[in-house]
C-alpha cells in the first residue's frame, strides 16, 4: 500500500472476515505483535502488516474472490504492489477454474504482468505481479513445498491420534525459529497448520499428509536459503519427500545444496529492478519403485 | 475375442466408422495386409486383427464411448480380454471427465481390475484389465512417450511447411522398420501421424510438436526393448525429450539403458499369470534452465 494509505492493521477483524468469506475461509485463531497480525484459517493463513498483507489458501478456497473484494474495498491507487500466485493443483481434474480466468478478472482492476514458471505437465506456478514503483521491500522470502513425504513423521501424521503438541515438537519449531510465537491447529482426521511471528518476520507451515497426495509447505520471510540453510535441510530430513520445489526472493540457492538430490529445473523471474524470484525443482536422486495403486 | 467368435476383420468399414464416431474420430486412410487392417484417424489409430483390435486416441476424443458401443455390438461373452488405458492429460484442466467415471461405466458391462501407475502429480496412467482366461498373447508390446522435444527435428516440425515426406524421411522409418508398409498424414498447422504394418506387427507414431506441450508417442508390438534397443535410442536422439515414459509388456528394460538419463520411477503390474506390464519414467540427467513463460 502507498505511504499515504492508512495502516491495514486499522481494519477490524470483521473486515478480514468479510474478505476471507469470499475465499470460503474463516478464522480459527489469531496471534499479534507490534508489527503483525497472524490469522490461522481453515488450512490457510493470513498475515497483516501495516502496509502489506499476505493471504495463503489451499484446497477449494477461491483466493481470487478475496483479492477482488479487497481491491473493491480500498482505493485502487493506494495499491502499490500486488502479487498473486497460483500453484498447479495436486489433483488437477478437481480444479474448478483456471489462472487465465483469474488473470482476466485481476487485469480489469490492476495492470501487471503474468507468467508461468515450470512446465504444464509438472508442478508449476502462475505468477501475477503489478508494481507501481514501490520502494517498500516485499515481506515475502522463501517457500519450500514438499511432495510425497515418507518416513516416521509421515507415519505419525497418518496415525490415529496425532496431536498438535506431538507435531509441533517433532517439527522442532522452537529450535528452528527462536523467539517466535506460534499458533497451530490439528485438523480432523488429518492435517496441521501453524503460524509463527517474531517482529515483522513470519513463518507458516501447512501439512496435508494423505498418502496419495501428501504435501507440506513452509513459507517464511526469513532469509532462510542464505542464513538458515540448516532449517531447510532439517525439514527435508524430517519429511524425506520424493520431490520438492523451492521458491525464493533475491537469495538464490547454491549449486547442489543437498546430497542425494537432483535439481531437474531452475528458473528466475525479474519482478522489479531490485527483486528477482528464483524457482527450483528437486527430487530424490534415486529410482523410486512404485507399487501400482489399485482403484 | 473367443475362438468361436467371428473374425473382427469381417466387420465392414462402416462398423468401425460407427464405433469411431462415438469417440469423435474418423478414418483418414487405411492400409491392410493378410493379418491386419490399419486405420489412420484424426490424430489417432485403429488396428484390427482377427481376434483383437487396438484403438488409440488422443486429445478430445472419447475412447470410452467407442468401447462401450463396441461391447453393445458384440456378444459380451465373446470378449476374452479387455484392456483400457488412459494417460493423464498434458493440460489436465482441459480434462472433461475422469477415469473413475469411465471405470464405473465399463464395470457395468465387464468385470476387471483397475490401477493407477505413477503419481497423481506427474505423468500417470490408468489401466483397466479384464481377463477371462485367454491363451491368445496380446498384440501389444511397447510404448515410448516423449515430452518436451527439442532440437533440429522439433524445430522442423514447427517450421512453416513441414511435409509428410520430410518428417517420414527424418524419422528413418524404412531403416528402423524394414518390410513395413506405412500410411501417414501431416496435419495443419501442426502434427503428424503414421501407421506401419508388416505381417501381424504394427508400429504407430503420433507427434504433437506445439512448444508448450510437445509430445511424441511410438507404439509397437515388436519386442523393441529386447530386440531393437537401437530404435528406441534413435528416437530419443532424434527428439531429445526432456522426459520420457516407457511402458512395455513382459520385456523389462535393462538398468540404465541410456547415458545422461535418470530413471525417476519404475513400476510393474501383473496383468495375468504370464503377462506383466512394466512402466518407467526417465528424464534428462541435467538441470533444465527454464525461462518463465509470459502469459
Amino acid at each position: 500500500m502507498s505511504a499515504q494509505a492508512p495502516s491495514l492493521r486499522q481494519f477490524e477483524r470483521f473486515f478480514w472476515e468479510q474478505i476471507l468469506s469470499h475465499a470460503g475461509a474463516n478464522i480459527l485463531s489469531q496471534i499479534s505483535n507490534d508489527n503483525c497480525d497472524a490469522y490461522l484459517l481453515s488450512e490457510s493463513s493470513l498475515f497483516v502488516w501495516d502496509k502489506q498483507f499476505l493471504m495463503l489458501t489451499c484446497g477449494d478456497s477461491t483466493l481470487i474472490e478475496s483479492l477482488l473484494h479487497f481491491i473493491e474495498q480500498v482505493d485502487e491507487d493506494a495499491i502499490i504492489q500486488l502479487h498473486y500466485h497460483r500453484k498447479s493443483e495436486f489433483i488437477p481434474y478437481l480444479q474448478r477454474h483456471h489462472f487465465m480466468d483469474d488473470l482476466k478478472r485481476i487485469n480489469q482492476k490492476v495492470t501487471g504482468s503474468a507468467f508461468r514458471v515450470g512446465h504444464l505437465d509438472s508442478h508449476h506456478q502462475y505468477v501475477f505481479c503489478a508494481n507501481n514503483g514501490s520502494s517498500e521491500p516485499q515481506l515475502r522470502g522463501c517457500e519450500l513445498v514438499m511432495y510425497h513425504i515418507r518416513g516416521e513423521f509421515a507415519d505419525y501424521l497418518l496415525s490415529e491420534h496425532p496431536s498438535a503438541e506431538g507435531i509441533r515438537s517433532r517439527l522442532g519449531l522452537e529450535q528452528s525459529f527462536p523467539h517466535f510465537v506460534f499458533d497451530d491447529h490439528c485438523f480432523s482426521p488429518f492435517g496441521y497448520s501453524v503460524n509463527g511471528i517474531y517482529a515483522d518476520q513470519y513463518v507458516t507451515i501447512h501439512i496435508t499428509p494423505q498418502a496419495q497426495s501428501s504435501y507440506v509447505s513452509l513459507e517464511t520471510n526469513l532469509k532462510i536459503t542464505a542464513e538458515y540453510p540448516a532449517v531447510l535441510s532439517g525439514f527435508l530430513s524430517m519429511f524425506s519427500p520424493l520431490k520438492w520445489d523451492v521458491m525464493t526472493l533475491n537469495n538464490p540457492l547454491p549449486d547442489s545444496p543437498w546430497d542425494d538430490a537432483f535439481c531437474s529445473l531452475q528458473s528466475q523471474l525479474p519482478l522489479s529492478e531490485t527483486e528477482r524470484l528464483f524457482f527450483y525443482q528437486y527430487q530424490q536422486n534415486n529410482t523410486e519403485v512404485l507399487i501400482p495403486y489399485a482403484l
